[in-house]
């Protein structure tokens, strides 16, 4: 027999297919859902359909944005000479998050990967170039990952950017700030030696 | 300047509301819908629609129903002389979970708590009575949780329906299988111990 009515297991499987949710979580939510008002069941159900229905990709920098340009590559108060590269728009809040930079960004959606067949023209980078060449653009700073891929990723932009004249540079690597250097691995702390700085 | 264009600031919002998600989970979690297929995000938005109006209370338990009898309650195989009183609809699934129950269930829908104004008028107890009064049933095994208010409600359901010939029992409480008794607070461990059994 089922431990649950219908609609409720479907919601609970449903649940279970976002990530980061189990089975417990995801009957916990749907309990929630189930004891929360109409209204906010409505309001949550149609947030879900909005961000497919009403957003897209801004035409310059390919971040998430809900008109043709996102609130970046809109507002002229940001510094058009710098752009910073990352992988996914979610990576932009990282950046953000810092409110030291007030540059403009680009978005690649992905990262070079030879072994998942992904190229450079799978990514988003002849937009890349393309800005380059119309704009006032000074220095790329590249915020791949720090992993295989975000290094190769970097190095292949690297490549191709710097003989057209531009600054291409990769953010540091190193300790995070507040841990333990007890606990850096190797290569973390050959790039904290490599990336010193005069003090 | 927002971080997230509106659409998406609006559904992560709407994420952090739910019971155990946080602004990084519900980060997560929106951009996965983002990505997901228009069909998927469909389904979930649906589903959520669809257990608010889809689903009522069970005539006979009070359990969580998409018809007038549940599952547990239209289904003639299930042992008629044993009612398990719970507190919430979920709690249902814990007991199922043994695969060792066959009885019938009873949903407070709460506890007794004189401080928040609950009294046995606000709970679900007169169909309980009424159920008794009609039925063949012969033993309720009140699985309220283990804290005073649960308590509180198994002795208040006691005193009310052994006068009326009605055998009730209490979940056994001790010591969880495969804990260590190291860890164990006072009170469970009393409990483990005045609720031991022969071997």
């Amino acid at each position: 027999m089922p431990d649950f009515a219908e609609p409720l297991a479907r919601l609970i499987t449903e649940f279970k297919r976002l990530p980061g949710i189990g089975q417990k979580s995801a009957q916990r939510i749907a309990f929630h859902v189930l004891r929360a008002s109409r209204d906010d069941a409505q309001h949550l159900s149609q947030a879900i359909l909005d961000v497919k229905d009403k957003l897209g990709l801004c035409e310059i920098c390919n971040n998430i944005s809900d008109g043709q340009q996102c609130q970046f590559c809109r507002d002229p108060a940001r510094d058009q000479h710098t752009i910073c590269v990352v992988e996914e728009p979610h990576n932009i809040v990282g950046v953000e998050s810092t409110r030291q930079f007030n540059g403009l960004y680009h978005v690649l959606h992905g990262t070079l990967s030879p072994l998942r067949g992904i190229g450079p023209e799978q990514l988003k980078i002849k937009s890349l170039v393309d800005r380059i060449a119309h704009g006032s653009v000074e220095e790329i700073i590249v915020a791949t990952n720090p992993n295989a891929e975000g290094e190769a990723t970097a190095v292949y932009l690297s490549k191709l950017l710097k003989p057209i004249g531009m600054k291409v540079t990769r953010i540091g690597m190193g300790i995070p700030v507040g841990s333990d250097l007890e606990y850096a691995d190797e290569v973390t702390m050959w790039k904290a030696i490599e990336g010193r700085r005069e003090i």
